[in-house]
């Protein structure tokens, strides 16, 4: 039998295990400090949780899990038949009622409203788990892959919006990345479409708009009377279409806009709250000493059917990928199930992007590879009864290392540091036992120390200060 | 619609993750210490990798995954019909390529196989994750859970038996919880089987010896009469039975019962072999500090299909619960996908059991559930303004703490210091702000304390040290 594994999905080992852990340790070192608490729901849901939360195209990407015992005793199969096909959406569902996590955020509204009880709130909550979807595989794209989300639910206040800002700014600051963080609010995109006397069509702006750097100008806006929008809009629109200079400039821009100063002297008043908005979380960045980028940006779009407020996106700056960060806030997410007026916003880190970049710009630190400290050889029994308490006591005060387990030739075992990264060698032979000493062999100078056997404390601070 | 999650699966709140992940951490300390190195392999795996390794009962158990796409179209669903039911195992093969992990063993076995020319063996890897069992669910037994394994794979050598016996009370010892170690070796077993000439009956005899202390010594010979064994073999079998003494004591007699003192006058070759393993092993371990019990006791037949040296287990002295943890060693775990010769040996502490032990015992460090140090109240967001770069000074610091998002009435701020267990509160007002002071009080002794605005380093040194 080939040892294989699914498409999509990866082994991850001990070297990617520290550099990926790494990452999910800052990420959770930052929540922590914010005071975000972590909480795990089950890679297991009822597929009535799922179903209808991801449009139809996520309803096609969910694993599905064949009911257990005999699930096709208890059906006709014929029910499901027609014109000599099978109708495979209400045969699947006859025969599975679990599927697999598609993302954090529908588990956390379930879960929130589950143990609404039980809940302090706002309810700063963080989740680092795995999530699956049956996409079609290609390179960074998974279809096993963590998600590592902070949301706090319960709170309208802008402060939880400047504080992920702060969060997002910390963590690639921690990991020495460049980023641009990109803000944008769905309220000022509602009044776009508000005030073009075309509210159906907003989505059509927000792709048009999107489109700006890649396309220019001119074919967006041919693109916009494609869509339907009258002359009279587009032009309503072209102060937006050129935005630029800084966040001030922007907001006064975006502010005369919306305050009747366009074509159909429409004021829209959704529109003057998302500039507030955007002007007060502003006013609160300042004063959050942010290092990198924090930049109004209307093209944003992501999440466009459930953000009702800020919707945030971060870019790389030093290395080509698609966004490595993202979020918003939403107004209803846990009314589905039943519990209404909960506002909340949250962010998403995407790892899998975030070790691309790390990797490709070098950024790991040195030291991740080597978890034991200290290899003692393997020479004879004699050695090993000589060292079994000192290992001990090494590795009771804070000290990783390891007793090479088999009397293999010496230039083996030597090997064996080398590739586990472990810096340091210690071999015990007759001499060491008679003078009751500890050599310890930097691997990397040749340079050999030696120590009093009963002078743990000393081997275990040249150990810990190397 | 109702917030509700499958049968036999849990969610974890924040107090309930900050236990387990105590529980994990402590684990996942110890292995470090001894070298292990951590891997995660996919929750999908393929069928074939899984199907068949856990006998046909666990075969049953496996969650099975329907084939993305239209799983129907590609196969006759009447070829799978035979007298007008459904042949459910061909049908669920034909449109399931794939399950979720149901233990780490078998995974890992594939990983060592499929990755064999990048591991530096001998591999000492740990891996705590999920595994998944369509099992029926009842009090402590859920259908996802997670396990928590170490094995080293590619030495014969006894020190790794030794150093997961030492791994097995240190984890223990930092938990708090007393148990006996109890251990045995399948050569003997297989011995006892080959000195009363009852090779088939291995696996009776075992049963048998493992009912002893439940139905006493009259009722095992019974038992084992009933099964075909003569009454030769089990007058053989009589000084196993009664075994009792200290475990130099229990290593005497069956040295001499496996060295032809028994009524068949037969030496077992296999059998003094394990008692000289049995020997070996309690030499290194008399000299490794162990504080808890290790004993001999040949009862123990865990995994009997697929070990063949040492096998483990680990009972809790002052919680009645089944075993919290166990393994063994296997000769050819990764034969089975084409690489022989690689002789491992691995232990699995059971994360759910250890949780009710501590649970039970009243075991859980009393500070687990307070990760926020200070709450910063809102008053008005001049206060605000002048907190927030004292927070980000705080965070910086490695002090967790908060800001309350909303300008809520402050018996409510309190409740939510309370309810999340902060043991600190900071209520700035104009006269804070005058004095350019930061007021600091103590929750539960309700005593105040004033610092100024500008000596960060010591309300920082106050609340680490606190």
């Amino acid at each position: 039998m080939k040892a294989s594994i699914p498409k999509g999905t990866r082994d991850f080992g001990p070297s990617e295990m520290a550099e990926r852990n790494y990452i999910f340790e800052t990420i959770r070192s930052v929540y922590k400090s914010y005071g975000y608490q972590q909480i795990e729901t089950p890679a297991i849901e009822n597929l009535s949780t799922l179903l209808g939360k991801y449009g139809d195209e996520g309803d096609k990407l969910l694993f599905r899990i064949l009911n257990s015992g005999d699930p096709f005793s208890k059906i006709q199969l014929e029910d499901f038949k027609k014109d000599e096909a099978y109708n495979a959406e209400s045969l699947s569902r006859a025969i599975c009622d679990r599927g697999l996590r598609y993302d954090l955020t529908v588990p956390f509204a379930r879960f929130v409203v589950q143990h609404q009880n039980e809940i302090v709130f706002p309810f700063k909550r963080y989740q680092i788990q795995t999530v699956w979807r049956a996409d079609r595989p290609q390179k960074g794209r998974y279809r096993e892959f963590y998600q590592c989300d902070a949301d706090v639910i319960g709170s309208k206040s802008l402060i939880n919006e400047v504080e992920l800002v702060q969060i997002i700014d910390k963590v690639f600051n921690l990991l020495d990345i460049n980023v641009a963080i990109k803000i944008n609010n769905r309220k000022i995109l509602s009044a776009l479409a508000e005030i073009t006397d075309s509210k159906d069509k907003l989505i059509d702006i927000t792709v048009a708009i999107d489109k700006l750097e890649k396309i220019g100008l001119d074919a967006v806006k041919t693109e916009l009377q494609n869509k339907g929008l009258s002359n009279e809009a587009i032009s309503t629109l072209e102060p937006i279409l050129t935005l630029s200079g800084s966040n001030e400039e922007k907001l006064k821009t975006m502010y005369e806009l919306m305050n009747g100063n366009n074509s159909l002297n429409k004021t829209s008043d959704i529109g003057l709250e998302g500039i507030n908005e955007l002007k007060s979380l502003f006013s609160l960045i300042s004063q959050s000493n942010i290092r990198n980028t924090v930049e109004i940006d209307l093209s944003l779009a992501r999440g466009l059917n459930y953000y009702t407020g800020a919707i945030f996106e971060v870019k790389a700056l030093d290395f080509e990928i698609g966004s490595i960060c993202g979020g918003g806030r939403y107004d209803n997410l846990t009314g589905l199930y039943g519990l209404e007026g909960l506002s909340g916003v949250g962010i998403s880190f995407g790892a899998d992007r975030i070790y691309d970049v790390l990797k490709g710009l070098n950024k790991f630190p040195k030291d991740l590879h080597s978890s034991t400290s200290l290899l003692f050889a393997n020479i004879d029994d004699e050695a090993i009864s000589y060292l079994l308490p000192v290992v001990s006591e090494l590795r009771n005060a804070g000290v990783n290392c390891e007793i090479y387990p088999d009397k293999n030739k010496i230039k083996k075992q030597f090997d064996y540091a080398e590739k586990k990264s472990i810096p340091f060698i210690s071999i015990i032979g007759s001499n060491e036992i008679s003078s009751n000493i500890i050599n310890i062999k930097n691997l990397n100078s040749g340079i050999q120390e030696s120590f009093a056997k009963e002078d743990i404390s000393s081997i275990i601070h040249f150990l810990l200060n190397k």
